[in-house]
């Protein structure tokens, strides 16, 4: 699948640049705001850029290996009662969208459930969650294909719809664990600094995960970006990796929750370099691989809370700070406009 | 001056925590979001707080040292200019409140400018701007009373609108200097590692800065709070720690800006420790003594942006975060409601 992904123009950073100098605040005075607001306005290449319709999507799915509780405290039954959750609006996520107007989409990605389908589900299902990776590849490399290609399909009708503004959450127990193995393999940072608590995993549950996951690691012998990520899965995760493409191919803002759908974006970014320059990275997770994939992207993040929901939660709660960036670029005036003296 | 500032009840700590601690995620996943949460349900005493007519007050006042130019790269001139631009909606602090629905009022604490009653402005100037403090106290004590006093009153005003909710900002040519005086006065943190670049000093404007600053600290003989406020300045700092010390008193929840907010809360905090009780800190500036004044209160921030520009603006910008804390412990259902399985 071919995704034709075009680098930032430089042409209008000047103007940008020089607009909001020319704004009535101290030079560099909003710190990050005036990083992000040069960003979007890049994307957008308009100097009054503009966050229409943005959406939240969330993937779900379910994982063979977490069928066995080695490495997840939640039983597999949670992934699916938690996508009712969503469509009915009590988790987190609903409170966040709803907070903050961004329209929430549901995706049934690979969940080990038959949700009949439920209202308000999007049908996207790969098939009846991943195999486990301690006996061989999680998925065939054919429905890895395919899921990257229906999480493009996705962001193209929400596209038509009218938003330019992205982001995207996950549901799936057991996907710390493949975040990880994704991780240790796109980074070249060692599995055991990849591995974290998860949804709460004890420190002895830490130290089994590594193990297990370490093992896994050793054992598979994916040399391609897609062979990996159809190795160590998840649906979810592979359904991310395509929305994050479509979406830079776009030209959409697009919105990097936490440690899965950073794992999902290193898939991206090994496919796509140019991915990175429609990325905006919300927030920095409390799961502890987290910051060193901001490090390894060479990113910083807008909050860091100790949030690690996952959910898409993180992007949902940073983007009223992504739109005080582009209001101030909007806005306000300038020296010049509200007659006020330069330094002496 | 009087105030009567309860401490936090712990009565319903355990209630709020179980609370939280049932809503469909891993226990702590919210990080921040949680003891923000509780925080907040403590001040109100209910499970279901909320956070009614949020109003941020912007003081404005000028200092005599800034008439000097040695430790200010604007003139003294742009205090009153950008109290215009408040007025006609210009500046960055008239985009975030209008993006996150804050009320704004804008207070002429001691500018040294005749407004002569412009529509929209607080009248409570106390003189127009302060004495230089190069030669003696900044204020008369009686000044520095009548401006803690109007402060208080101008938050019962609000208060009585039906505000529960209130943060403060303020503006002021050459008020980072005043800031630094103070919190080294109050922290025992020596002259010179309070001192920043304020606006934007070149390394030798802040050299020169310090320099100054820490001759008027060492002449400075003052030993009671209001004696070290009243020598330091300036008018817009004094009315936010009488702010501060109201907002307290009627257990509102109180949003505590940047550097020289923080250097109010100094200031009240020694007259009366519960003070802090209902602060919540919405942003660690770039000023770069803020975090030291952080760490003095062993409080943490929400944002850290690097944003240094005043006016409320880091107060304004995080405030959905506070309203996402909020919202989460309203809406979120419970693992019981929503049927889903504890972990295994």
């Amino acid at each position: 699948m071919q995704f034709n992904i075009t680098p930032l123009s430089d042409s209008i950073v000047q103007s940008i640049k020089h607009k909001i100098d020319s704004k009535t605040k101290p030079l560099g005075a909003l710190g990050m705001l005036e990083t992000i607001a040069l960003k979007v306005a890049r994307i957008q290449e308009t100097d009054s850029p503009s966050l229409k319709n943005p959406t939240l999507v969330v993937f779900a799915g379910d994982h063979g290996i977490a069928k066995e509780g080695q490495v997840n405290p939640y039983p597999q039954s949670v992934t699916a009662q938690m996508v009712y959750n969503f469509l009915e609006g009590g988790a987190a996520i609903n409170s966040f969208c709803k907070q903050n107007s961004i329209d929430l989409k549901i995706v049934d990605a690979g969940v080990n459930h038959n949700f009949k389908n439920a209202p308000g589900l999007i049908d996207a299902k790969i098939e009846y969650g991943t195999r486990n990776y301690q006996q061989g590849p999680a998925m065939q490399l054919d429905q890895g294909y395919a899921a990257i290609a229906k999480g493009a399909t996705i962001v193209s009708t929400i596209y038509k719809t009218g938003c330019n503004c992205i982001g995207f959450g996950e549901m799936g127990i057991g996907n710390t664990s493949s975040a990880a193995l994704l991780m240790a393999a796109f980074t070249g940072i060692p599995i055991k600094d990849c591995v974290g608590a998860g949804t709460g995993l004890s420190s002895s549950g830490i130290a089994q995960k590594k193990e297990i996951l370490a093992r896994v690691f050793k054992g598979c012998t994916a040399t391609s970006p897609i062979e990996k990520l159809a190795y160590f899965g998840g649906f979810e995760i592979a359904m991310m990796t395509g929305a994050f493409l479509r979406a830079a191919e776009l030209k959409m803002t697009v919105l990097v929750d936490g440690f899965i759908a950073s794992s999902a974006l290193l898939v991206a970014h090994a496919l796509h370099k140019n991915v990175l320059d429609y990325c905006i990275f919300m927030h920095n997770s409390g799961e502890q691989g987290h910051h060193k994939i901001l490090e390894y992207f060479r990113q910083n993040a807008i909050l860091d809370l100790g949030m690690r929901l996952g959910e898409g939660t993180g992007a949902a709660v940073a983007f009223p700070i992504l739109q005080s960036a582009i209001g101030f670029l909007n806005d306000m005036a300038s020296f010049e406009t509200a007659q006020i003296d330069n330094p002496m």
